[in-house]
């Protein structure tokens, strides 16, 4: 093998510096989620189709990564099936496990197995990577990282509270600015219900979010377009004119869709939702924006998505409330709420801002160089007490040319040198280089210890 | 689907209990490579097969989880081809990626595709899942994960030193009592070349690891049938008959290999890492180990094995130096020493000794009871204030019955109940209930906050 060896296309490797940013967010995450009570689970790469199939509609079965069965698998085939050669047939036959496609069927999965074991209302996160076979593109991957919270078995508005709380400290933690955009899906069935077309959910959805790109007269065009009667667009008007505060649409849309009990309880979700929200003195803005129409087949209830203010990128964090988690799995009667950050678009704009904290990729403190073995035996001790105290630190391995440690040191952003060569030896010294300054100076290994350790 | 589901046999899911304890381990190992200066970095789970094929000779070809093919795959597939029904040439047919089989191959196809990139010597650790296709049993899973570090790029023994202060330091943090036993390959080629069996390495250190168990007789009885002459047994009997101290070992075995220079290397090898091991005052007791017979198919040099003292189980990290990691992607010349901690194993020895330390497992700190809204509103600013200062906490989500909350807080082992009920928010208090002594007395949110930041 002479050529350069390479990954399968859609996924990536992640050297130190990457890593250490990424793990900048799953950490920060990772604490927010622990500090509100929530619990960390696993579950393995692989699982079994029958689990995965008919999750995800029928595209989705298309993009499952499967593994193929392991042995003779094709010992059990018909002369018929293999001639017939039809691929997404003997899918079937020639495969029993595939890698997971998302967190969310896993975990409905999970909570029904291990039913007897949790206790409700669970509220569990889990950071893994997910599968898809889509066709890679910029920002789409075929391997990539899903952060999920969710609270199951338990309706409380509380829940989205919390949820609505995490956004905020996580995003305060990274020190970006984000708006966190709050829709409820009986809300949109209620406008679709009241101007007397509750097929139109979507369609409505998507046409108020272009109100600001096309224009009012293009939008009520794409409506009628799309099926709406005369009366039914006429009957939308208000509810696109509306506008104000959170407060302001609330009530406006309360006395818009007075005449529909499912409208009218999503509209009391969201004040009850944004009530709360004010005891609590959320940092970020908390905005009521009917025009998310994310998740729209699933949610139920709430809908989140969080933008960023000062980064051009689609939506960085999404959730929402859902009915019948594992309904599917044959457990009825378990709702819940859930979140998901997206990590590698958060990755992408803490980069594109530059607000990682240094501290992320600077790991190692000090390096030793190395002059011989005499100098090494007087170094280990003190490189030892350094570690000790807990000050990531390193030896160069090998007696190389000055330069060539000095320029590892230099590539490795390291910001002391260590050196100890024959004269220092001699008196007992250390010789510390500041390598932001270009400062240096000897020091005992009493005075190097308590320079380090604060 | 009315069954319950499951997953697939030989993968595991981790409950929230599980996945603490996990993470402890995960955390201590990543924590220790960190202040040793060694740099973490990921792969993808999928690799393409040209990668991993041919790494783990026939057996471990069929060991590794292939996926199958995107879109059509059956369409190039010839009537001949498909009728022959060979598994094992249709592999190839039907898949391009497989799952990763270990760390070490994608680790050195890494080190040759960023050759560029990357700063010699190379310090690196990976702590992520392998899939192997393997019969499950007990203790043995078809998904399990991997901690290695590894340094490529450096033949000084100074690294193998610093491999066994990680791993000192790793157990020690753990609690947990171990010996670290060391072997070198050069000794044993050393050994097999001076009594005239240079090809039977592998049959004398196993022979040698059954002196213990089957005594003398049986030992040189089985050598004999593995084919070593009556000479060849005889000259063996001086390295059956060595013991004493480690420095007795190296210099009986100076003076047994003197005639073999590979053998005097790894003499000279072995005084010279004892040596180091000397100067760094190392916890746990290091012993020089004949018999371990670890990766001989590819250590070329130390060889290292750890031993729990105070609980039956194999071993439970292992590792060793290697000439020429990546040799077979094209790139010579990259000789590397590494280790991997068994993590599924530390967690079987950290649960049989009941070594957990209690803050592993208890995150969250207080949960504050649900008596309605108007003792919610008076709650939410107090835990907020929790939050804030990193104490986990939580609230109880619904204003289910008192009894229903207090059992979850219970099955949850949380250390304090808060209850504010009519009376208390009355008064502008809190009851507190430890649930440790069954105390409880009423503090004020100050107080409360005083209590939890310390």
């Amino acid at each position: 093998m002479a050529t350069k060896p390479s990954i399968p296309k859609g996924t990536r490797d992640f050297l130190p510096e990457e890593m250490a940013r990424r793990n900048y967010i799953f950490d920060t995450i990772k604490s927010v989620y622990t500090l509100y009570g929530f619990q960390q689970i696993e579950t393995p790469a692989m699982e079994n189709l029958s689990t995965l199939m008919g999750k995800y509609g029928e595209e989705g079965d298309k993009l499952l990564f499967k593994i193929l069965n392991s042995g003779d698998f094709m010992n059990g085939l018909t002369d018929d099936e293999l001639l017939g050669r039809n691929s997404v047939k003997l899918t079937s036959k020639l495969s029993e496990k595939g890698l997971r496609y998302d967190l969310t069927v896993p975990f409905a999965r999970f909570v029904v197995q291990y039913r007897d074991q949790i206790k409700f209302p669970f509220r569990r996160f889990q950071i893994q990577p997910v599968w898809r076979a889509d066709r890679p593109q910029k920002g789409r991957y075929r391997e990539f990282y899903q952060c999920d919270a969710d609270i199951v078995g338990s309706n409380s508005l509380l829940n989205e509270l919390e949820l609505i709380q995490i956004i905020d400290e996580v995003f305060h933690r990274f020190g970006m600015r984000v708006a966190i955009k709050l829709n409820n899906r009986k809300i949109l069935a209620g406008i679709a219900e009241v101007i007397g077309a509750p097929d139109k959910i979507v369609d409505i959805t998507v046409a108020i979010d272009k109100l600001d790109k096309i224009g009012l007269d293009n939008v009520n065009a794409e409506l009628r377009e799309k099926g709406l009667t005369e009366e039914a667009v006429s009957k939308l008007q208000p509810v696109l004119a509306m506008g104000g505060s959170n407060t302001d649409k609330i009530n406006e849309l309360a006395s818009i869709l007075s005449a529909s009990e499912t409208g009218m309880k999503g509209v009391e979700e969201m004040r009850t939702l944004f009530s709360l929200i004010d005891t609590v003195n959320i940092r970020c803005a908390v905005e009521a924006d009917l025009t998310l129409a994310r998740g729209l087949n699933y949610y139920t209830g709430t809908i989140i998505e969080v933008k960023a203010l000062d980064y051009q990128i689609g939506s960085i964090t999404g959730g929402g409330r859902y009915d019948n988690l594992t309904g599917v799995f044959g457990m009825d009667g378990v709702s819940g709420v859930g979140i998901s950050f997206g990590a590698d678009r958060i990755y992408d704009v803490l980069n594109g801002l530059n607000l990682y904290p240094e501290a992320t990729t600077r790991k190692t403190q000090i390096i030793f160089l190395n002059m011989g073995d005499a100098e090494t035996a007087f170094i280990l001790p003190v490189l030892k007490r350094l570690r000790e105290a807990g000050v990531p630190a390193e030896i160069y391995a090998d007696a190389a040319k000055f330069k060539k440690q000095m320029s590892y040191a230099n590539d490795r952003a390291i910001p002391y040198v260590a050196i100890v060569g024959e004269s220092e030896l001699q008196n007992g010294v250390i010789a510390l280089k500041d390598m932001t300054s270009g400062e240096q100076c000897n020091v005992t290994p009493d005075e190097l210890i308590s320079k380090f350790v604060k």
